[in-house]
């Protein structure tokens, strides 16, 4: 059986979904279809609020109704080999698929470390796959030690959640010196720690994982001190690969291990495909090399460029790198980081002015659920351009962040943050006179 | 009694504290000294929330703690006079105050419109006095009826506020065809008049007050349809004009009757005076025209630059005339502005693209507390920069304009808001699939 389209995407992930869209809206006329796994869809960065947040793990489906909303099509199967001269690609299935222009949103896989025990039962990784997921919540809430390995943002907010349900003890592994390291700085990953300390999840910083015991099902796991914590579940929080299998037995030119090279446009080394998403290679907007991001923020601003630029270049790319944004919740204490934390600065090399400030999110301070909002800035220390910021507090720091990552993207100088025009309103935002971005922009000062 | 200091600040508001603090920071070695009333100062955009909110009215003083903090010297009394040749300013008080350098934080006085029984017992303009204003909030609570006057900022924060007062009935006055018309174009500030109808305010809008009657008190408020409302008590909230009668007497450069003159580093016409704040004239930051804009934002921006560029140009102004950004909440609802409104830009002659988008503030919006956040953006027609901004929902919006502003002082594209890298979290933003911000500026197109 072969069928022709005009696009053609593989994977119905949030990059897949939204080139989809923005293909739609730019190319009106044109066939649209989205190749895609059977299993249903999930909402990516949703995942750890199934397991307490959310009244029924299931309300973090993806549903995929805008399909037919927008005249997409949908074939539900796995594409398994890619005919670039014929234009044509092949599926598990043995469907034949011609394209058009054809967008890979393959995603990506989570890293499991080469450890004994790691295929035990009661071992799992985070996969996007709703049924899996629900599996996985309904044994946890049983168990009575559950080991979360990796303290990135998928591993903190997991174990949040998961020591919300009663009679859980949650371990948490992470084998840098502190959580989120890769993200903020010490001081500010430290405020997520106090948190999880607090409500009783056990961190295991600088530790590294040796294996897993247990006789065919998990029993506990075995640290680099020779400790071993019982576990009834073990859940991997350490990162993915890009899935590039595809696109490297189509001949793709690869960025080395990091995933499919392309060009500003996401257009890879053959004409007609483009690719986005997780399985592309990231670039730092600052240094412009290689960088190991994967967000779905990053890969629905790459789907919406390649979407619109598929036949003619419409959408010029304004924004270039990932500037690696984040914000993150954890009882109740809400943290935001874009750009380069001061540690990441310097290990870029950059000379770097840092500043920092603190006030009461709302104003008066008296006013019902006062946070006190930190902030840092970090700026490069001859131009004074922003380099990155860090914020925590209440809600309210979860869009601040945004106006940190726009200036990123803007390039904006000290002297601008310090005359920044800024809505302020008591119950909503600090002081005009304290407002801690502009107040963290005065406070610079050069770091040895 | 004379004595002289190196920096003297008239106004103990937002402008002249920060101005103060500035100048301390970047010049430590000079004295600074502030003048100010003898009353107890009042946190301005608080005054709202003092008659509900705040347990306790008092809870909205404004501290002079960092005076003393800081080294800064202060001097209660009313300047009178200013004598450029001597350096010297006079004090109601009879005395003489030597500067090197003076800085002009004399504020704005609320306007009182001419009509018949303004000056009755119980008629009550806005002032930023803690004693007064706490009388107003005593006198309201045993009110019957109020009558606000003005459907700006002030007028609706009020409308909501005291709506809350069991037994008062709340009528809010404004004479043009829409609440909020400066700021909001009408589908939005109808949200909020909605919500302020919805908890028994009743609105009269394209309204004009004729008088206030009353024998020696006022007894009612007697609108151009003939129409008498009964009210105990009435509140004026239609704007304020600039205090400049010490700059005209010294014979500085007025802004007709815009305010003080200065140069885009606060400089005033005369050498060694600066101004500040609501006294001095603000211009637009597209058409640099006058603009009617008294903001604390605005002011601090203000006083940070005037108070690192006493002695010397330290500090170069980045972002030039006000954008007017502003923050509000009304019962429960959050609504921003910055920029130009379709309306003020098409009263401009600007040729626009318009673009709207709306999301829950959650993903999945099955999260508790899920609001609904509704985003508009205007652009010029042809450059495609961005000119305005629009948000309405929940909390998170009122830093959600803060992005759209950093974004307009930025001359942020239309392409780069589509291609925006942004943070999201499903418990504090929209979806990356969603985020308003970026489909709002997909989805702008050209308005007639």
């Amino acid at each position: 059986m072969s069928r022709r389209f005009d696009v053609v995407i593989v994977g119905g992930g949030p990059a897949g979904v939204i080139t989809a869209l923005t293909a739609r809206r730019y190319y009106p006329e044109k066939s649209v279809v989205v190749i895609r796994d059977r299993q249903r869809g999930i909402i990516p960065c949703g995942i750890p609020y199934m397991f307490h947040s959310l009244e029924k793990p299931v309300q973090n489906e993806m549903g995929y109704g805008m399909f037919e909303e927008h005249n997409i099509q949908e074939i539900q199967g796995k594409a398994s080999a890619i005919h670039p001269e014929k234009r044509e690609i092949e599926t598990e299935e043995s469907e034949v698929i011609g394209y058009k222009k054809l967008v890979l949103a393959t995603g990506s896989t989570p890293v499991i470390p080469p450890i004994d025990g790691a295929d035990l039962d009661g071992v799992y990784p985070i996969k996007k796959d709703l049924d899996y997921m629900m599996d996985l919540v309904r044994n946890v809430e049983s168990a009575e030690n559950v080991v979360i390995v990796g303290g990135g943002f998928i591993g903190v907010e997991l174990a949040d959640e998961i020591a919300d349900i009663d009679g859980v003890q949650v371990h948490l592994i992470e084998i840098l010196p502190e959580l989120l390291g890769n993200s903020f700085d010490p001081e500010f990953a430290r405020l997520v720690e106090q948190r999880l300390l607090a409500k009783g999840v056990k961190v295991y910083k600088n530790t590294r994982l040796e294996q897993f015991t247990g006789n065919g099902r998990i029993s506990g796991a075995r640290l680099n001190n020779n400790e071993t914590i019982p576990a009834d579940y073990a859940i991997f929080g350490i990162g993915a690969k890009p899935n590039t299998r595809l696109a490297e037995q189509a001949g793709l030119r690869l960025f080395g291990d990091s995933g499919i090279w392309v060009d500003e446009y996401l257009r890879t080394s053959h004409e007609h495909i483009f690719a986005v998403g997780d399985c592309v290679v990231k670039r730092d907007f600052f240094t412009r090399d290689k960088t190991p991001v994967m967000l779905a923020s990053t890969a629905t601003a790459e789907a919406r460029i390649a979407g619109a630029n598929l036949y003619k270049l419409k959408v010029v790319r304004e924004i270039k790198g990932t500037i690696a944004i984040y914000a993150t919740y954890v009882d109740g204490l809400v943290l935001g980081s874009a750009g380069l934390t001061e540690q990441s600065a310097r290990a870029e090399e950059f000379e770097i002015i840092v500043g920092r400030a603190e006030s009461p999110d709302k104003h008066p301070g008296k006013l019902p659920n006062t946070h006190t909002c930190r902030v840092k800035l970090v700026f490069s220390g001859n131009s004074e351009t922003i380099l990155g910021g860090q914020v925590a507090g209440g809600p309210s720091c979860g869009e601040m962040i945004n106006t940190i990552g726009t200036a990123i993207q803007k390039r904006m100088s000290r002297a601008e943050f310090e005359t920044l025009q800024m809505a302020t309103h008591p119950y909503l935002t600090a002081a005009p006179t304290k407002y801690p971005l502009v107040i963290a922009a005065q406070n610079a000062s050069p770091v040895k």
